[in-house]
């Protein structure tokens, strides 16, 4: 039996789970629809009160004109490069080497929007003021995505920010925000949404990461840009006749977890001192800066998973769920502090982690 | 007070409506999940038993390799015709002149793909074989919507269509099914799904019309199709995390109406036949061949709308929710018949069309 179980197998048997809100199950609907009143009725094409309210409310609190609910965040970030580079007559921004639209959009930028994208900086680091000042060709946007997810959730220092944005706005280049995790950044930078977003031309926000909503995405900006991306949206196949499911759980979800993304950047803050401690371990970044960061084991793939399995099973504690591998001795995986961790018992936790600790320094 | 009172207020206050399921609210949601058991696991972006278990009822349905899911129809076609036309290197389609393509979607094909379309047919007519084969310039792929939604729901005959297919695999032309309303035709053309769709390439099928889900579409075809629709999918920003909320409930009402697309078919028959018998009524088709037509008035509008606002408060029987103008002296609405109809009580709907009959033929 032992021997056929699978990391995430162990993972998901494990009593307790250090990341995520809980499994994502048909509970997550059922635990905001089963009580509401089915009389409500559903949006139309973009329209009615569902949908309205919700994106009031979200232009409120991302301190822009105007929001727009969309089905994905691809759909809704390709749409926004779309329109600026409409506006500019250029079909050309830049973004990071690992941004969402390089790595995970199967091309859709360049095959529907035949937009060229400029990569700046490195893959391991943020970009900089400088890197968008050695730029080379023109822009008509550029993509910063806070925090940077896939080197652990990396962010700059807020005055770098604050100066690539007035370098932006001198240069004619429209600053575009992906904010995918925007919530779970605003404790370390001690600083509300709208002040954030007043940085950016336009605003991208996730309702499923730490929100953990179903699915869906939110983007904002001034009304000319939003009224341009809802005409974009009906191309896309995003303007569905009825998108309630997401909207009415992403506003629920929202009003739960909006005060607790500060809890969410302690507690990994907490864990990630936790995991350092451990031979073998460290963290990207070594202090978070968000409620999300990666965990790297300097032991390979094939030997660590058997280890974490043990460790799982014994203790009850689910640490690790997948590995990816970075070389032929090191692998990581990413961590998302939400509601699970406050439900887990320290000595449970400690336990846990002395197990790790031990079977890797035998390693 | 009924001064105020528009065409939509009087049909919603009305005690029995002709056409529909039932209102568009949070209930069609509630009806599937309050009695679901919560454990359930989401489908994971197009992967997982919700997801690949309904693509597979679906494809077995249509007599197709393969399904896919898809969050709306506008999404789906789109796809479909990128695809034949990357597969012959020629990006020129053609469809009738109001195909969803044409007047519903912000030129989505030509903005997003590039794609040239050539109208087929008249407005006013269906596309027949002739067309087809007085086509001036080579094609990619020929799109039939059957039925043909915008004049009525019209049907070709069974042959006329067994012979575009034929004509079409002869000359290499892609052939692709606008089949939202698939369903709704098989009681007229007495044909299975499957005997139906053998006939095209690829086929779209929505989960919102008769079926009566919440939203989504579904595509299908052979496995190298629907694989290169998946990648389509994922640059569309439609490889949603999660789709169960579409998904299950399309599952759900399809198992509850797959069977009952014959009884609405008789009732909109039957419908159709006493609008016809009212003075300057009549209906597009004059005999219905799906459950779906359209009632046109003899009318203006505006001399209309009260007459229809004053039958429907004083019968209580909402026949008409909206009126589109085709002229000075004319204008028209959709019906589509659903559960609705079986609910109404016969005498109460020939009380109703009475008193309009009465009225109108003071006119």
């Amino acid at each position: 039996m032992t021997k056929e179980t699978t990391l995430a197998d162990s993972y998901n048997a494990a009593e307790y789970k250090i990341a995520g809100h809980g499994p994502r199950s048909v509970q997550v609907l059922k635990d905001v629809f089963d009580s509401l009143d089915g009389s409500l009725l559903s949006d139309m094409y973009g329209k009615g009160e569902v949908i309205e309210e919700f994106q009031q409310r979200m232009a409120d609190l991302l301190g822009k004109e105007r929001a727009v609910f969309f089905p994905s965040g691809t759909m809704a970030q390709q749409i926004a490069l779309r329109i600026w580079c409409e506006e500019k007559g250029l079909k050309r921004v830049a973004y990071h080497p690992l941004c969402h639209l390089e790595i995970h959009e199967e091309n859709g930028l360049k095959e529907l929007h035949h937009i060229e994208s400029v990569l700046l900086a490195d893959p391991e680091r943020l970009i900089t003021l400088e890197d968008v000042k050695g730029l080379q060709e023109d822009i008509s946007c550029l993509l910063l995505e806070l925090p940077q997810r896939e080197i652990g959730g990396q962010l700059p220092a807020y005055e770098e920010l604050e100066a690539i944005s007035r370098y932006c706005r001198e240069q004619g280049i429209r600053l575009h925000l992906d904010g995918a995790r925007l919530l779970e950044i605003l404790p370390y930078y001690q600083r509300t949404a709208a002040e954030v977003c007043s940085l950016f031309d336009s605003v991208y926000l996730s309702v499923y990461k730490g929100i953990g909503g179903i699915a869906g995405a939110v983007l904002a900006g001034e009304r000319s840009f939003t009224e341009a991306s809802k005409v974009w949206k009906r191309r896309h196949g995003g303007d569905l006749i009825s998108l309630y499911p997401y909207i009415i759980t992403a506003d629920h979800y929202l009003r739960q977890r909006q005060d607790k993304m500060g809890q969410y950047y302690e507690e990994a803050k907490e864990l990630a001192a936790q995991l350092n401690a451990c031979r073998q371990v460290s963290t990207l970044p070594q202090t978070p800066v968000s409620s999300m960061f990666h965990v790297y084991f300097n032991v390979p793939r094939a030997q660590l998973e058997p280890i974490l399995i043990q460790v799982q099973e014994t203790t009850g504690v689910g640490l690790i769920a997948y590995l990816n591998e970075t070389g032929p001795s090191t692998c990581y995986s990413e961590i998302s502090l939400g509601d699970r961790y406050a439900g887990l018992p320290k000595e449970r936790l400690r336990h846990s982690l002395q197990e790790l600790d031990r079977l890797l320094g035998e390693f």
